[in-house]
């Protein structure tokens, strides 16, 4: 056990005090982890639209002052009652849902939903005692989907940290804990193309493009990119991108366009936007007989899915994915090995890096649309 | 070969000269089989839905004169040219879609929509010469779905034919040509319900009442019937159904009576009516992190499917399946024998059974909703 077990410890963290305004790195005080809990120091976080969307608060409850973060790496300091999994000095990523291994979803070979720790997006305070772990001269500060990693320490559930190789490096593999497994389980888990399939990646972002590296390592002929954005196709190139389709260069849908250059449609399909438009593209644009579109953008609340019945009758498959359909606890170990054995590669994701102290600059690139990844080194 | 190869055969088919009206036993002249083309002597058909919908043609462009029928056993009389699979005397079930075994469709170990041979119902004429292999008085009559099997003699692409284990009795599997395969296959080759787990089946007349054998066969734990007349529960028992919901005896919708009734939803839901709503609610009634939901009912032409994307995100697959996924020639067989093995119970789907003379009241009870099948016997 460290020195500081079962000590409050004082730390810097980037704290939202209001929505939308920039971050401000505040001295915390974090507490000790309670009963199946683990405090970890986060060597290096990085940035996803799911804090921007929620430090933005304009979809949802506001909930400040909050310190955002999900995407990290880091090393267990201590660990509360009940936790052997793990202990300290372990290298783990904090992941925004958990795995219980207990409930009817964990215990499904099919699902990663568990029941215990799926993620909640409007709860700001630990499981066990509705209680933040976070405080500024005593006043509670919110957690955010139970990881909180702007900050070089936080508080989260066992069920919720991925037990890593050590030797893995963790200002790439912090990327693992959302956005690149997301992509590349939805493509590898889900969509499944087989060697020499055809595969359409809607949305060329961050989630989008490890979809396509997902496209890749299995071997695709083909993958299409479909963006608004033309420049794009560039970067996208290095990800296995061999085509690009802009919808708005095209009077046809995208689907039909599409339909034309595959006789017919591709084998696969994944849609990394959120936007119901593009859902209807992806699922409409896979090949009859055997296409299997994969949802994976998260979409607005209003959003209505639309489609001709006939288009499923003719042997089409529609599944939406969450996490790339991986386990927490069971499958993002060997994520962090495909890195390992140079299959995956993660270098390509990273375009930006900046010290703690400069966090608000990760927030503009990704406001710009600049960039994929900006990986945030908590030690300076 | 027989001694009427080559030669035209006078023999009697049942003709619908107009839409909606009864069907009249007439003389026609059915011509020699053509190249890929064979002749068959029907000895037991049975009246499908789609039979009934194309007479009635409310939905489509009427072809008429037509000879209707498309679920049948018979005994190939002879063959034509390049025909090298069959022989006369073979048994054989003719089927409304088929398999060339050439096409990417038929290569594909997923598909059975082949380019070739994919049902349509439009085309009232052979494949090869765009002409009719019936006519009365030389004047021709069109075909339906390439069957035409309301007649003691019918040609038939041999792409369209599955040759079945000749001990067979085809007054019993004449009903795997179309729709009990058609339920069955969506259940056992598209939903794959494991052992134990809870199925719902939308829609109790044959093509349902084959998917809840299907779950059956599977050993599925609960299968819930659903459907419009509570009174045919009863019989549904005989497949397996162990609940049965009545939409319309609910205030909230059947997904949310299912869901409470499961703990959260079906594993598996297969929808065999054809109603957008049922369709719906047979999607939404899946249980999130591994629910499949299987479409099988043809919807109207203007009917639109609409859900929440969530609904996919959550980890809930929709899947379409035509003629239950089975290929026509590789796979038809093996159902045949699924039923000599004793797993498969056909018996309790024939509820009626009627000369060749009295066709006509095959349709008075299907339009009735009497019963499940009427086998028509062509000798009298």
């Amino acid at each position: 056990m460290s020195n500081t077990a079962g000590q409050v410890i004082r730390c810097r963290a980037a704290v939202a005090w209001e929505a939308g305004k920039p971050l401000v790195i505040e001295e915390v005080e974090v507490a000790p982890p309670q009963a199946n809990e683990v405090r970890i120091k986060i060597l290096f976080t990085s940035l996803c639209h799911t804090d921007v969307y929620f430090w933005e608060a304009k979809g949802q409850n506001p909930l400040f002052p909050r310190i955002f973060g999900h995407e990290a790496g880091g090393i267990v300091e201590s660990v509360g009652e009940g936790v052997t999994d793990l202990k300290a000095g372990d290298h783990v990523l904090p992941v925004f849902t958990g795995e219980c291994k207990d409930c009817a979803q964990c215990k499904s070979e099919e699902s990663n939903m568990c029941e215990l720790l799926r993620i909640n997006t409007d709860r700001g305070v630990m499981l066990s005692d509705g209680k933040s772990r976070f405080s500024i001269k005593g006043k509670p500060i919110y957690h955010f989907v139970g990881t909180s990693t702007f900050s070089e320490y936080t508080v989260v559930h066992v069920g919720c940290l991925a037990k890593i190789n050590p030797s893995a490096p963790l200002d790439k593999v912090c990327l693992l804990s959302c956005g690149i497994s997301t992509g590349l389980g939805a493509t590898l888990n889900v969509a499944k193309p087989k060697k020499g399939s055809t595969v359409a990646v809607f949305g060329l972002g961050a989630v989008g493009l490890a979809a396509a590296e997902g496209a890749r390592l299995s071997g695709a002929s083909r993958i299409i990119g479909v963006d608004l954005h033309s420049g794009r196709f560039e970067e996208a190139k290095k990800f296995g991108v061999t085509e690009f389709v802009n919808p708005r260069e095209h009077k046809k849908p995208v689907q039909e366009v599409i339909a034309e250059l595959t006789n017919g449609g591709v084998d696969r399909s994944i849609e990394c936007t959120g936007s119901v438009e593009f859902m209807i593209s992806a699922f409409e644009c896979v090949h009859d007989g055997w296409g299997v579109a994969v949802l994976v953008g998260v979409p607005h609340k209003e959003a209505v899915f639309k489609t001709h019945p006939v288009n499923f009758l003719n042997e089409r498959t529609l599944k939406g994915t969450f996490f790339g359909n991986y386990k927490t606890r069971t499958d993002i170990p060997s994520v962090v090995e495909k890195y390992m054995n140079k299959e995956l590669e993660l270098e390509k994701f990273i375009t930006h890096e900046v010290p703690f102290s400069e966090i608000n600059k990760a927030f503009e690139y990704m406001l710009k649309g600049e960039g994929l990844r900006c990986i945030i080194h908590m030690e300076e």
